[in-house]
Order: C-alpha cells, then sequence, then structure tokens
C-alpha cells in the first residue's frame, strides 16, 4: 500500500480502492473485485462501498457496465474537464480569467506541436480538415453555429499528433473552453467569418510544411477570441489585473 | 441543480456537494456549509457526508483546516497529478507509454511559449535561473541527483508567463514525470552533464530574445531522455509502436 499520504488525513475509501487496483495490477476493461470482496477486504459497509464506487465512476476509474459488472475505467482526462469547468465557474472574482487561461493553454498547445505537425502534413491534402472548413463556411452563412465541425477539426489535426496525452488534453481543453463560454454568459464572437477562414489558413500553412505561417495562422485563428476576452475582462466590473498569481 | 447527467448514473455525494457549492456560489477559501447542515440538506448519514468530504478533500475541492473547519479548496491541478500517475502505473502492458506522452506534453509546453518567454527575457540577467543551473552542475559534479533545482528551474520559468493554467500543469506534468520515472525503473539519465549546460542555454537563448535558439535547447534539453524512453521503450517486451490510438 502507498505510504506517501499526509500525515494528517486519513485515507478515503475511495483512495484505498485505488490501492487495491494498483496492489492486484488490474488494467483498465478488468473486472473490479466484487461488492462483497470490497467490503470484506476493507472492512467497510455495502453503502460506504457503493457510495465510492459511485465516485470512483466520475473519475472514469471504473466502469459499470448495466448487466454485465463493473470494470477498471479508461482513466481519461474527463475529470479534468469537469474540475476545470467547475473552477471557471466558481472564480467569480475574475470571471473570465480561467477562460482566458484555457484559451492561452490551446494556443501554446498548438504552437508547441507546429514542428511535429508541418513535418507530418507537408506536400499532403487533406480532404476531411478541408471539409470542416467548408462546414463552418455553410453554417456561418446560414447564421448558424459550428461547434461540432470546430471540434472535429481541432480534434482530428491533433489525433495526428504521436501522442494520447496531446491530444487527450487539446480536447479536454476545447471542451471546458465551448461549455465555459455560455456558462460565463460570453458574448458570441462578431469575427466569425474571419475565424473559418483562419482554419483555413492553418491548413494551408501545415500543407506547405511552412512552420512560420502555421504558427503565424494559429494566433490569427485565436485573435478574434483573445480580443473578446480582454474586453470583457476590462468591462467586468470585478476585474482583475491579468497576472498570474 | 444541474441536470446534464448521464440519465443512467445516479448522483453520488460527492457530486451532489459540489452541485450545493455552485448553488450557494462559494469561493476557493469560503467556509463550507456544516455537516449538520449537509446531512440534513440532502437527506443523508453523517458517516456518508463524512466520506464524500474526504474524497472532496482528495480532489482539492475542499481543505480541512484542523481546527477550524473546513472551507472551499484551492480546485488545484494536484488531482490530475494524482490520476495520471495512476494511469501511468497501470499502463504496464507499454510501460513507457505514458512517461513518453508526459514528457511530450511537456515540451510542448516549453515550446508553445517561446515568444511569451522569449518577448519577456530579451535583454535581462536572470541570476535566480542561473543559480539553480550552479547548483545542479555542484550537485552532478558530486555525484548528486538535483530533482529540487531542476523543479525549481521550470517552476520558476513557467510562473512568469501571465497564464496559471500552463505553469501549474508544467507543473503537474513535471511532478509526474519525476514520480513515475523510480515507479517504472526508468534508468538513470547517462548524460547529465549534457542535461545541466542545456538549462544555461534556455537561459543564454531567452536573455539574447532568440526564439529560434530557445525551442533549439528545449529540444537539446529533453534530448537525453528522449532518446533513454526510446530505448527504453524498444527493449520492453510489451513493447507496443509508439502510435496514439
Amino acid at each position: 500500500m502507498a505510504t506517501s499520504m499526509a500525515p494528517t488525513r486519513r485515507k478515503s475509501v475511495v483512495e484505498q480502492i485505488q490501492d487495491m487496483i494498483l496492489d492486484l495490477e488490474l488494467r483498465p476493461g478488468d473486472p473490479m473485485p466484487t461488492e462483497a470482496t470490497l467490503c470484506e477486504d476493507l472492512g467497510i459497509s455495502r453503502s460506504s462501498v457503493r457510495e465510492a464506487m459511485r465516485t470512483l465512476q466520475s473519475l472514469d476509474i471504473v466502469e459499470v457496465r448495466h448487466g454485465h459488472g463493473t470494470y477498471v475505467g479508461q482513466l481519461s482526462l474527463s475529470p479534468l474537464v469537469t474540475g476545470l469547468i467547475f473552477r471557471s465557474v466558481l472564480n467569480t472574482d475574475n470571471s473570465f480569467a480561467t477562460l482566458r487561461d484555457v484559451v492561452s493553454l490551446r494556443i501554446a498547445l498548438d504552437l508547441g506541436v507546429a514542428d511535429e505537425l508541418c513535418a507530418q502534413h507537408a506536400s499532403t491534402t487533406n480532404p476531411e480538415l478541408r471539409g470542416y472548413v467548408e462546414e463552418m463556411r455553410t453554417r456561418t452563412a446560414a447564421g448558424l453555429p459550428f461547434p461540432e465541425a470546430d471540434g472535429a477539426f481541432h480534434s482530428r489535426l491533433l489525433s495526428q499528433v504521436g501522442n494520447s496525452l496531446v491530444s487527450e488534453l487539446a480536447a479536454a481543453f476545447w471542451e471546458v473552453h465551448t461549455k465555459v463560454v455560455p456558462l460565463l454568459g460570453f458574448p458570441p464572437n462578431t469575427e466569425i467569418e474571419h475565424t473559418v477562414e483562419a482554419h483555413d489558413a492553418i491548413i494551408d500553412a501545415l500543407e506547405a510544411g511552412d512552420t512560420a505561417a502555421y504558427r503565424a495562422a494559429v494566433l490569427d485563428h485565436y485573435a478574434p477570441l483573445t480580443r473578446a476576452i480582454e474586453k470583457a475582462t476590462a468591462d467586468s466590473p470585478g476585474a482583475v489585473p491579468t497576472v498570474a498569481p
């Protein structure tokens, strides 16, 4: 069992079950010990086990397949998304600070994989990515938003980086971004055509294998949003200077 | 109360308390409702509340100050660290895949803030950063490891980015990296002098305001590690191709 816990805090049942998963060397998809085994091994009641399993489920550490049983979960970054949305909504003193940070982090991730993406895409054609941009264009012309096409574009792009953590994190932050915007009552993007065309410029730069042009297109893609966040932050009554703690 | 839950899963007490924090518009540092209030409002037993509070504490959503009471926590990224360490250790089919991804993500973050860091540091001197490198050099000469100086160097550098999420994530991944290496029995760095000098090259590039040199120094800084991970992955009996799912 792990021994590195803070000395002052008793382990929760949730943590005890996590230790058990490690001790038993279980992997994602493996069946979990039965409820009866957990009760007996941990010396706790059935209701405590059930409550802990509900929490572990919300953390994607266990997965309940109804009619089948309980399995070790996929350990995805979905709890991070939940946590960051929670934090964004709670952060009401400076309501756009977390959104600004989420967007800056998305920019940093997109810029951080510039070399890898450009090397991969030089001299290729990318009909799938172009198709998402075309869908954005069509929907914009019809006055409709395009979150699915936008999400699919970025997810498709980042999935080509040979690193599942980068693509999962980018997807997580895209999701936080998309969910937090309406929760915060953030004003709609008034430069939506610009945003659409910036997606095309990203593909152009990648296909040209031009890292500098890719970086410029990424920054241009986020520019309307970063401008809007700066404006909303300045207009917000509880605004504080944009400096990290 | 939130209504967007998956239809098949009953909310855990942990989630119900999170909803209550949102409904009451509490902020980090605010006192939590008393145990008695939580029992009454949620219609649950004192032991269920206590168990949920232990879990919320491990998620940094509540903070117990002994002798003072329970407060809304700082919502830090520490649960992400715990989750990723858990995932790294569990991922035994391809034991170095998560370490490789964590390192690539650290590289992407360091590269992603290149412009901002170079603009900030051009024509400055950075005795604090140089001091950490000097400490690494001294410890290396004495045959000692230097995790504190290394952590302090990267944490100091990234804290200068005006984005607490980037610096917290970078710190989180540094911590995962450092904790996972011994857990996985990863071989020690045989090019440690090279790593030390690469830190100095990073500062040189920043002070020169030279983004291209900074990017090159970052890649060079990680090169011994990425080579070691590639080698260990190739040598590992359960090795699988390094392609994202």
